[in-house]
């Protein structure tokens, strides 16, 4: 059994809490949260203890999970590492470049796996297409098509703090564009305008957006982004070659289609947002976390490509900014 | 925590030990099996104590789930309901109805709950068509539609004691038409082939069938059936009213959808059989039944369900012979 | 120019003469109706003469298309094959199959082409699925389901000579099961149900039926029938054989979809009623039978084809009073 | 009826005159090509006369409608218009802005109407999905996302005088996107590669492109763009908003669902391409068209039109070059 600390315990920490104690190979022992409360109400319904450290936190465990706020991951990440335990992280590692430099190169020693949280890679339905590629049966990627639309809003409080919709939101789908592409975008161009709540424009952010990559290849991808989608969470991929296409559609919690006298065709709604979506993916994830903790493993995804995805999340708001394409560099 | 006893440690009966072992308010603690090194394999596996008899397995538990072999079924539903202990039984009771009613008399002044495991009751996409109707959606029910295609034939030494393609494959047909009618079928016409394998034909079986039924209330329902279906496991449900359509279609591992130069639209294959595309549907079942167990409720789905499937099997194998339509008495 | 002599200025009839005056190689010269200002009125919309006596029409012309009223047929079809005038008729031949058999023995001499119209075996999507099946593509046919229901329920007045469901409307589809088979039905079963209207009951006739035929290879097939769909004229075939299955949908006005908070997946409406869903079977269907007329060679759907159409419903009708499964005899 | 003259006796030539030729209020009557064989070979097949110069063609018609070669379009138009005739143009007007600007002078007196060639706009499919943005179905448009793929690379000898990807095909979606916008773009970025034939990079052009626009109430565009899709002609709009979603999708020769072992799902192949695709499109155009002739109306699509889209084109164009978003100015 992978015994676990679990740094976070607000809405997403709960939902990992949960999967890691009904884990066959895990259980959770400590949960840390700066407001104690949480930590005890998740701990206690988890069969795990709360704890008043980051140092408790980590002793006598074979793998930690962070979920607490995003300013917090730098520090959990070196602590953990440094203590030699395994990570796998909430995207993103940071929203400042510098400070995932300085982590990078303060866990550089350590060997310690860090993984981070992508959950759409671990979508059985994104995946197919990833595969479809890779196996060459769509051919060599032309066109990649990333539609990601949220299905409300957040508090213009957390929008204040989240470092915008490219590091905030996109970078889920600068991710999904690697782990599709199989190779790194170049040239990233973007552009995004207020249509959803103007106080988001008075953050200087914007609310909805569409960007535009080239890869070294030649292989160009879009995104398309809204805060809003009344309909439901909206995540669709669409790979295109020279031998074909394949896509990836949103879930639904029934097959159910219905007609009456005003219309045809209507399906059981979207599954609500990310937690009800990417269940499976999180558990996925999840699962494949405990086997790179107990084989010592390298993850499928990496800090390298936490840091990837920041780094055209960044690209993307100097493009907004400038109304150039931005050439991109990793190293 | 409901403590189940569980017999019957088959491919099936292991799914349902996962399924108790794994939920919050259950826990498996006896296995009996004829067979003691299945059992003893599925204790093990679930944190359970293998035991030598029907007694031993009652003993101290707070439950029953019965999924053993048809024949046994009468025998251990009337010592569990004398034991005092709630069933949940896999259908059918029995083949035989002299069985059946024999047991219903034996348990009849017991007062324990007896579930009857129909698990297409508990598959969301079918409880939404049944849910679309009774919520007066498609306004009152006209025709009901079902098809049933399992994705092989089972081996012929099964089918040899299985009862015939309606008591042991339309039955969950002649459940679901009640579930989603929410009356009771008068009248039934069958009729068959012997299109898959010759074999099924020797056995006084057919492998291809079509059922029509007549409710109360004039509503028609059609059932059609293969023992094989070469593309998968193909269970869909149609209710027209007079006010609209309510269907429900088949599930896929993924949504992937291809195109290429020789096809378009193709999509992920269909999920292989009842274990995969009921797996929610057996969860909600048990979760229903845990319930029930908990506050000493009657279930959705009972002893008089599994009766009343199994006398329009029967009529349905009655009318296959005749080739009349058949009127249906329940009492 | 194949000269055409349409019976019949109705709102079909009226449909023929539009398909025939702009067909390439056709043209309308003459038109009749019992009712002379239906006959101008079409006459004149599309260039041809409105006459007074089926012997007026028959002159001068190299093909013959009957859509007057269905007891007028017989007498059609023999005064234009004893004049050596080819004939399209629309279905049925006659509702009484004494007068069928008398027509056949009065015309058989003749030598002329005689087609029926069955128009849904010129729609391309039925079509496809025939050549699927004859193609091999789904290896033996095995179940064939036929959708079929009306927008809405026909006047009273006339279902009081339509001979009824099976025959008026139902015929249809006994043809397209014949199609699709490519063997014949040897039994049928029928039953049904006053649900839409009760006046229909006052007639000794149903709104909502279900039929089921056994072909001689064990084939099955199963027919779902309304006479009102609240969502539209639904009219879909379903074949599965050993190999696979091929279906065909109905069509809409458009591709478009849509979403918004209360639906996703809603489809543009059906299109209306036969007129709609069929032009271009219609068209086809003419096109045939300009080549038979030119060519002077056999329909592939012929008199014999409206005969075995009509012993079918006839069948049909005696299950539904004997609730007995029918043996079906064409000699 | 309204007496046609034809330019151009191509491909397209000869079905914009079977279209005329059999439209109720239409009749072509001259034909004119430079290679007089094919002019004569139309004129026979629709019953019109072949002539010998511009002049020859004008005199006593009605309307004009031009499919020659695009170098020939703003004299024709010029020498129309002058002429006091009405014209129906194929797109582009010219690939010379400079040229469309000295013709938009020369015919700026006449009050002829000149309507573009934009099929798209009549395609049942796509104007639904107008419509449903401009009744506020979907609220505010936010997003418009254009799928817009060919099924096979043009010969070279064509491309290299076809003026670029952005002026010959994309021509088609900027239109689109005014039309269904109902504002100007005033930003557009364009990106581009050469991924279906190298010898497209050889005329300084590229095969596979993706455009990002911008409108003026900040609403965004997106069309990705390539030369060649091996599964068929594939043409999708996608307008998302504060409300809702509206989509149209490709069309099919039929409804065919195929299910084998291998596969499900899989659907009747996509129409070829944008004579089949297209196929109601055109006969809409032609009858507004003719509308517009006899009311003497302005087309809903005009020589502004097509100017326009020229702008956007060479817009893209220019970004596609320097990297940057560039302003659009119409004036």
């Amino acid at each position: 059994m992978v015994k676990f600390a679990l740094f976070g315990a607000g809405r997403i920490g709960a939902m990992h809490a949960r999967n890691i104690a009904r884990h066959e190979r895990a259980s959770l022992v400590h949960v840390y949260d700066v407001h104690r409360p949480s930590a005890e109400k998740v701990a206690r319904a988890n069969g795990a203890k709360p704890v008043d450290s980051v140092a408790a936190a980590l002793e006598g465990v074979d793998a930690v999970l962070i979920a607490s706020s995003t300013n917090t991951h730098v520090d959990l990440i070196t602590a953990s590492a440094k203590a030699g335990v395994p990570v796998l992280c909430e995207k993103p590692i940071d929203l400042d470049i510098k400070r995932v430099e300085h982590c990078r190169k303060a866990i550089a020693g350590t060997g310690v796996p860090v993984q981070i949280g992508f959950n759409r890679r671990y979508d059985p339905s994104h995946r197919a297409v990833r595969e479809a590629v890779h196996k060459g049966e769509i051919g060599p990627l032309e066109l990649l098509v990333i539609t990601s639309r949220d299905p409300g809003l957040a508090p213009v409080s957390y929008l204040k703090v989240s470092g915008g919709i490219f590091r905030d939101m996109v970078i889920h789908d600068f991710d999904l564009s690697r782990f599709i592409l199989g190779e790194e975008p170049v040239e990233v161009f973007a552009t995004g305008s207020v249509r959803v709540d103007p106080e988001v424009g008075k953050l200087d952010d914007v609310d909805t957006a569409m960007v535009v990559m080239k890869a070294k290849s030649g292989a160009l991808v879009h995104i398309n982004v809204s805060r809003r989608a009344v309909y439901g969470y909206d995540q669709r991929v669409e790979a295109f070659g020279a031998k074909g296409m394949a896509q990836s559609d949103n879930l639904r919690a029934s097959t159910l289609t219905r007609a009456n006298a005003k219309i045809t065709g209507a399906k059981a709604p979207l599954l609500h947002f990310f937690i009800e979506r990417y269940t499976k993916a999180y558990l996925d994830e999840l699962d494949e976390f405990i086997t790179v903790v107990r084989k010592g493993e390298k993850p499928s995804v990496d800090f390298e490509d936490g840091r990837r995805a920041l780094i055209l999340a960044n690209a993307a708001g100097e493009s907004l900014k400038s109304g150039r394409s931005v050439k991109v560099r990793y190293d």
